[in-house]
């Protein structure tokens, strides 16, 4: 007689015959309130009523021009360009993400384990934390796509394996997020509400879903509701300013005509006690480069 | 012996085999100062410095209530979207546009005849004035393609024969205008050049170009250039918000994923004194439901 491996407790089923609103099973914010840290308490509340909070200046002018260097080295190295961390734009041909850029750069490896980073993914995680996955994106001007709506914690759920809500973004802006260039769009507070998604996984999903989605998608309708209860903000700012996202805000991004691109470094910190176990809704896991399977605590 | 018929000289010669920038050739306000109508002087400075001019209510709710219905009923009708009229979104199949709307629809008939429109457009144009395209807009949620960078003026001229730049467009918003929908981005002050752009006229471009762009398309660096000088503009506002704006604006909006559609309706007038000729860029004329080769005075 053989024993089922004990199964993790699917808290947040997706990927079904049909789409099934769930309401969140998890804290937002971690922290017991008080934890020291960058964020101030207020800050905090902000973040856990909103699931999201924007930072004007996290990174200064100088600081941006380092990494502004360093991330075009990256995008501009024909070595990179082959290597599969790097996501090529289906129209122009150029890369638009490098993934894994943490383990690949010392600049970026010395960014996550700044305090004003990794300090306030403490606050929110309320733990140590360890890295799911960083990346560095490029949207050229003159046309580049954008991504449609989405919740992170569907996918990471779903393919990946984290079990709980209890990983959070950073996305610092490296050039000037304007209006008009395809910046980041929240709904603000659809994090309390899980969308399970309808359709099966394909079969190396990831290899499409990183240029183009198909599987995980809300329906129309669904976004609809979510619009109409929760509004949707764009979020501008100079380089060097920062959102903090919680892995269920529900965003997306329009695409980019004008002649700017918008560049940003973005950083995906999960709670150790929230390690990857197997995927939820896919054969299996994605590669390690896109989310994490060695769980070491950042210090 | 035959004589050739006189041809009308081509002020922004484009579509060549380089792309070449001159400086506007024409007014921009045609009328004697303090002529009378609907703009105060100031407001037609503000429009002759930017090349346009947003009124925050040009329409009531009411009015706005029955163009909407009227919209919707054009657009759903079956008929009408088996008429060379209508134009279809290549991505949903859902109609994109109407137009000539002001021929098949009394509703909107009227529109282009209130004092509140033609009376602005006779101020601007400094006579009297005839409609050279109408048309309906549905910028559907969930996905809808922008329109690229474009001076209408470069199309009108090059393959309708607009001599002058003595034409004028207004833009009313039949839906709400948010900073995320896909709104109508311009540069500010990008009216006093023209860019004649490269490439030849393809034969039928208006069957492509009216859901696709190719030819009189600025380049990259031209863009770029026009960007850093002028900066860009989003339009927002209310249903019943209205954008004046100048022939050579040079202008686009980016893409739609939010649910809510854009949708609007568009007036080109263009002075008597300034009826289309021959184009001076293609071998024929387009269609006259989008470039009217008719030229009775709007009364």
């Amino acid at each position: 007689m053989t024993i089922a491996p004990e199964r993790t407790a699917d808290l947040y089923p997706s990927r079904g015959t049909s789409e099934v609103i769930t309401p969140r099973k998890d804290p937002v914010v971690w922290s017991q309130s008080g934890a020291a840290g960058p964020f101030q308490p207020s800050e905090l509340s902000d973040f856990e009523r909103d699931g999201f909070f924007a930072i004007g200046e996290l990174l200064t002018a100088d600081e941006v021009a380092v990494y502004r260097t360093e991330l075009d080295r990256l995008v501009g190295d024909p070595e990179m360009r082959a290597n599969p961390r790097s996501i090529v734009e289906p129209k122009s041909q150029s890369v638009r993400s490098v993934f894994e850029v943490h383990k690949i750069s010392e600049v970026f490896a010395r960014l996550v384990s700044d305090p004003r980073v990794v300090g306030r993914a403490r606050q929110i995680l309320g733990s140590d934390v360890y890295v799911h996955q960083t990346r560095i994106n490029v949207k050229p001007g003159f046309g580049a796509s954008g991504f449609y709506w989405h919740s992170d914690f569907e996918t990471w759920h779903s393919e990946d394996g984290l079990p709980s809500m209890r990983a959070v973004s950073v996305s610092i802006a490296l050039t000037e997020n304007f209006d008009t260039n395809g910046g980041l769009m929240i709904m603000p507070g659809s994090h309390r509400h899980f969308v399970g998604c309808a359709g099966e996984t394909p079969k190396d999903n990831y290899k499409r879903s990183l240029q183009m989605q198909d599987a995980g998608i809300p329906s129309d309708e669904a976004l609809t509701k979510m619009a109409d209860k929760h509004g949707i903000r764009l979020f501008t700012g100079k380089a060097g300013s920062a959102t903090w996202f919680d892995c269920n805000a529900m965003h997306g991004s329009g695409d980019n005509i004008t002649p700017y691109p918008r560049s940003n470094v973005f950083i995906v910190f999960n709670s150790v006690e929230n390690a990857a176990v197997e995927p939820f809704a896919a054969p299996v896991p994605r590669p390690d480069y896109i989310g994490a399977r060695e769980f070491t605590p950042v210090r």
